[in-house]
């Protein structure tokens, strides 16, 4: 019997054709593929002799536990099969690859990592800004507000490395986290929301520190969105946005507004 | 006549099937490609319509002026011309990207971008690691050691973060960013450089923060490659290093060298 594997896929931000090549080539040739919530459903056209097992969860509800996610990976590796494990984005970055990755390990099935786009990329190319504009700052830093003991990132730390901040999975403490930011960078630092980046459903919202929970808010801005701080967003041109902030001057009583058209 | 457009294309880290689809499509119908110095060469031949300019410039010598690039790019798009400018990794992160895309909006030039994978996610697949490994960081800063006042990054600040560090173009400041973190980081901090990240010349160096510049000259380690640091990187199996650190006990006095087989 051929010795089975895993292939960890990043399925990137959600339009397929931001699938890399090598991915698409994996998923062609899959016997198995395990597939998260937030991936582009469509992907299974990519695999069309692959039996689909949906393991997704999503902020907590209706969940499939990662011990069990872990043991059918290995059990179908051992089996022989081809297994391919689509996580959205880069699987590298938040995706609990690392948990998985030691589970194979420990089982001895071999694994296969594949990179993809990470959704902090996919909204900055949204927005058509570097995020690490050499003007602004050094640098930028993916953190999660959701940390493993329940606690809240550094953010004073954060906020002095002077790097543009992408907060993933931060829209349900979006007001707290803006709080503590406000006490160490400017309130008119730059900031934008974009939901649902590197799909045809983005959408984005380009604010400042000082308004962006109540903009955001205001908007509906709500998960899976990714929120950038710092002064290279403020290099965006307003005519990216998709949704109309509530403080601009001759719009400050309509609140935010989806345009009609959008850029 | 049509009007042209810039496409501004991420090559990813070096192998050609870590490019988009999009990508691909993108460089098939290009009518002219500028490529920077440290993409792929080989990426031409997904663009066989297309006048190919080099355009590298890489650590200040043997240089293309960037405002010659600006300008070149403005000067093809407004005859028409279907221009793809290449970069290597993701162009939104340390790629002088910012610079271009302004020259290219205040030149009236429509831009599309096309993001990539980042030399630090593939360094990340290749040492079969997360990059923020829940039970050891909340996310991950991508920093740059070449900052353009000259200056250095805010390296206590970065390590306060508790995030993995993944340092770009550290090379040659290796001892100084090294004695700078071990004023605030355990000497014993998980450390790797990985050059050539996602390309068949990848090599791989395991080791820890106190041993990194020393391990890393002596090996031989030098541009382009990804210095990462941090609890998460901890993770990674010692049989994925392709190149042996002086400091493993059994070899103390033989110092760093290849292995004749790559993991």
């Amino acid at each position: 019997m051929n010795p089975g594997k895993v292939t960890l896929l990043s399925a990137g931000p959600g339009d397929l054709d931001l699938l890399t090549l090598r991915a698409a080539k994996a998923l062609a040739s899959a016997d198995v593929v395990l597939l998260d919530d937030l991936v582009n459903p469509e992907i299974v056209t990519l695999a069309p002799g692959a039996r689909v097992v949906r393991v997704g969860k999503r902020g907590g509800c209706r969940s499939t536990p990662q011990a069990f996610i872990e043991r059918l990976l290995c059990r179908y590796a051992l089996r022989g099969l081809n297994v391919v494990r689509v996580k959205g984005g880069d699987a590298l970055l938040f995706g609990r690859a690392g948990e998985e990755l030691t589970a194979l390990r420990r089982a001895g099935v071999a694994v296969e990592i594949i990179n993809g786009i990470s959704s902090g990329f996919a909204a900055a190319a949204g927005l058509g800004i570097s995020l690490t504009h050499r003007a602004h700052c050094p640098g930028v830093t993916f953190i999660t507000a959701h940390r493993q003991d329940g606690g809240e990132p550094d953010w004073a730390a954060l906020a002095a490395t002077g790097t543009t901040l992408a907060v993933y999975m931060g829209m349900h403490r979006i007001d707290g986290l803006c709080a503590s930011l406000l006490a160490h960078l400017r309130a008119d630092t730059p900031a934008a929301v974009v939901q649902w980046a590197g799909s045809p459903n983005e959408r984005r919202l380009l604010t400042r520190l000082d308004r962006l929970a109540a903009d955001a808010e205001a908007a509906g801005m709500a998960s899976p969105s990714v929120i950038l701080i710092g002064g290279a967003i403020g290099e965006a041109d307003a005519s990216v946005a998709t949704v109309v902030p509530a403080f601009l001057p001759d719009d400050a009583e309509a609140g935010p507004r989806t345009l009609s058209q959008a850029a």
